[in-house]
């Protein structure tokens, strides 16, 4: 059977999917294409900044994929400073998005099932490799060079109890291509009602 | 006439510096080798991110050269809140620094005749391009397309007012080597008397 409105989902995606979704195609050949800066604010007002890998769109919303080490110490600066702000910077295409938006942590102890469930999807998607670091030794505790890391891999069903999801909602989107005479920048926003503004400013 | 102790100016290079010169010169064949994320923090307790170019270091300091735009948002959260973290990602390489600092802004208005000097040769060093984009309409303002952007470029001679010099100055730096087994990290922090100390952390 037919959905009664077969749009809606296409309505559901932001006015910036479209061309964010050019850029990560048109730079897929880099080996980074997928990394971005996400800022957030420490305890003390300082802000923090570090590399971040995108792990896809959350289903039928706007909200992007991250994960992260509940070790770490941006959780107890998320936790009480919920907001972000990515920055992802395409060198092929010479253009950068900067998103803002609210971050959602996703635990061990996250009652909601929906939530819960994509926890474990996103774990059970991960590379060997980045299934492994949550095996890890402390991050940022002084390293024991005697003490090796932990040898077996977590396996996809074995999802351990540090890792945690980390939703990202945009509520602003800032488009900058430094392709074109004398660039080109567009600003989406979206209002409280979740309709989002589209403007062409100044870059 | 000999300096009394030669290896004066070299001591003064904080212990970062040559890993970072490392990976600029692993990493010279890439386009955006000079791009990094900087991360600030609104009036209103946001985070902020944005690419910015790296404009080289201060002469016998460990302060990196930025630039930017007194008519863009950054001026007011930086004057209200000075402190940024760079997120520097360098893809040949596989490696990251994070650098945490204090912002220093040298305007039209600054009367420090050293910091002022340095405001004009940054000036005077930088592309057609990037002088020209001083001279474009205010930034982040909806865009007329029927106004042309002004057409003449300014000369190195002609100092735009907006054109301002960022300094930051690093008091931690966070080194991260993604190649390795299983990755290195390595923490720079400056005590308040001004020694580096360098430990290995865990990743």
């Amino acid at each position: 059977m037919l959905p009664e409105n077969p749009s809606e989902e296409i309505m559901s995606l932001a006015p910036w999917r479209s061309p964010l979704g050019k850029a990560l195609h048109l730079n897929r050949s880099l080996a980074n294409v997928k990394y971005l800066q996400l800022a957030t604010v420490r305890s003390n007002g300082h802000p923090a900044n570090r590399t971040v890998v995108w792990r896809g769109f959350r289903e039928d919303t706007n909200e992007l994929k991250l994960i992260t080490d509940f070790r770490s110490q941006k959780i107890a600066d998320i936790y009480e400073n919920p907001w972000g702000e990515a920055c992802w910077y395409f060198s092929r295409t010479r253009e950068q998005f900067r998103l803002h938006g609210k971050l959602l942590l996703i635990t061990e102890e996250t009652a909601d099932e929906a939530l819960q469930t994509l926890r474990v999807q996103t774990w059970k998607d991960l590379s060997l490799g980045a299934r492994a670091q949550f095996s890890w030794a402390e991050p940022g505790l002084p390293r024991d060079f005697h003490k090796p890391f932990r040898m077996e891999l977590p396996t996809p069903e074995e999802i351990l109890p540090d890792f945690c999801l980390l939703l990202f909602d945009p509520i602003a989107v800032d488009h900058l291509q430094l392709r074109g005479d004398p660039q080109f920048r567009t600003k989406y926003d979206r209002s409280p009602g979740g309709k989002w503004n589209t403007i062409a400013v100044n870059p």
